[in-house]
């Protein structure tokens, strides 16, 4: 039976999870639910790019993934049904896709509009519960998603910031911090293909660079590449979000080098 | 195969909240375990009151909603289980069922007796685990609920605050405080057919009555129906219990006018 | 189909959490995940050994659980399969065990090593997504664990502080703050049959002794016995960790009588 993951800035706390499963469940009781996260910052549609792009390309094909991170309910903004590499999404139309679509475009996107899929009545505002829970209870139960609704060609894009060349150095910035206090910068691996930073600069301090924490002592400043690929500062065992007092936005510099001239 | 729901204090950190699921899996492997929250305030039984009003309703029927916020655990207060609008719930008997319960009266209530279908043995202070999980599980399995106990007809009722006229205003009063901040009244759409707000004070503040927060600016203090139905006071993309220094108890003013007549 | 349970420090808001599990669902979609938590704070082994001691033992036989509290990620500490009284754990060799092993030899430990069983690349970084996730997915299609690697005979054990005589009395100490703050100390009342504390001293405080909470008033400090059968210090519908400003380390003493002879 159908996997359905949850992804919302509802909080852990909050009613309004529970009830978008319950909606869920009523439409399609054999769905197989799992919670993602509900501890989304409230309306961080930057954060949650970042969280889907880190988590949903790892899901079984087909999975389908309902993201609700909506400042725009009740407004005239569009909801989509998002075919991406064999997963299936669910989300308002506000760019929380920007960064899945970056390495793979989607293979189809489609307005959800067949109100004979929603709950019988919609409130304005909350359209996980009464659109997009029972839309993807249907998907579920085997709907077609052709019946949904029209195709969308034209889908929002977050201004997602790119690293540029400045001088000898590669400029780019932090653009989510992790539970750890781990700084995640917008600099991939993938884009710099048999190459390795060699001097990592941020904030006036050149971390060393290493494969993993364990490499480097307790408390020490570190560079590395992040789990996901992203260029990562963290402090072995503790908060470099604390620690150096910084946050999404902060600039990193990077100089390369090829990877097998490297120590 | 049932769906059963869990909803305690128990926190997200929380290894009673594991332990409960444990217990609850040994009696009924089968059982579709959902977390509704772990995070309703400790002990805070309006706070779950509320939460239980906006979840259950949602549900398939027949689902098992196992709700465990129990300030009175090892004392003489009864555990029930509790039959409402096709929902079951077991609970203790402390009135979270209070504002289910002024929706529709319950169908049916039981006091938890038999011990057969409770853990064979019994701590003095979890009995989410020793009780409510185990019971919940033979429910599961198909248990007939009368062989549980016998019928309670005095639950307790929470003196939950009801609105009140007061000269041309209704005075109603917060109750709940969302994740994002957002103040919910007790004063209820349903109670009001064909009316709607023409004027709602709050702490000297008229806000303006919207449909949905995107009617609005970011920033600006509006009034709306929640997508519960409460009269519901909310800061656009912000937190306005933090900008109004109020939460629960804080008194809230109102005037009707019927609906067709507003613009 | 296979139960399978998760525990990591990862946090309530990361996609580390999510990726695990669609790690995890991609090699075994059919399994049942069920979170315990993932707020074990960051990297806290003593507090995890603790947690699962407290929550695994309920579980039905055959679970499978992942633990992933694991501070030596990347170096060349062990990753283990152990079989414990029926229930299987995949955990870093860092001692999380320490406390299930105290009750109960395990029955089985091996080392992860057949690289077959991993994710086809593994990171340096998130061996919980990349090598404990696979590995749980094949266990749970039924995969013969003799297969995942040899036997290990000397896994890591945790230095649990341990409760030792002093004067007249039994000196313990606190090892686990509960989600409420209670304090649990590392005194078991299965190491003392047919006892019963008379008087418990904790900094310099003499808290009566209740069978549970509703005994005393609110406020009350009292002591008890935890619903897991550690010496439990509490404040009744309060924080005892606030109110008494004390921690894990804080010591403990306690004298015993013969608990007939106990009022």
């Amino acid at each position: 039976m159908a996997i359905v993951t949850l992804t919302t800035d509802y909080g852990e706390d909050s009613a309004y999870a529970a009830a978008l499963k319950g909606s869920l469940l009523r439409v399609c009781p054999e769905a197989r639910l799992y919670d993602l996260s509900h501890s989304i910052p409230p309306q961080d549609i930057v954060h949650a790019a970042f969280f889907l792009s880190e988590a949903i390309p790892w899901f079984p094909p087909q999975t389908i993934h309902v993201v609700v991170v909506d400042p725009g309910v009740g407004t005239a903004r569009r909801l989509l049904y998002v075919e991406w590499q064999g997963q299936r999404i669910l989300a308002p139309d506000n760019g929380v896709c920007t960064l899945l679509w970056r390495r793979q475009p989607a293979e189809r996107i489609l307005q959800l509009q067949n109100r004979q899929y929603f709950h019988e009545t919609v409130s304005n505002t909350f359209h996980g519960r009464d659109i997009l829970a029972p839309v993807a209870g249907h998907l579920a139960n085997g709907l077609d998603p052709a019946l949904l609704g029209p195709e969308v060609t034209d889908p929002v894009h977050l201004p997602f910031p790119q690293p540029r060349p400045q001088g000898e150095f590669l400029l780019g910035e932090i653009v989510f911090v992790d539970h750890f206090g781990n700084l995640l910068s917008n600099i991939h691996r993938d884009d710099w293909p048999g190459l390795r930073p060699v001097c990592v600069e941020i904030s006036g301090i050149r971390p060393r660079w290493v494969r993993t924490y364990g490499e480097a002592s307790r408390g020490e400043i570190v560079a590395l590449w992040s789990s996901g690929g992203w260029l990562e500062i963290a402090v072995v065992e503790g908060h470099a979000a604390h620690r150096l007092n910084l946050g999404r936005g902060a600039p990193v510099l990077v100089t390369f080098a090829r990877a097998e001239n490297c120590p």
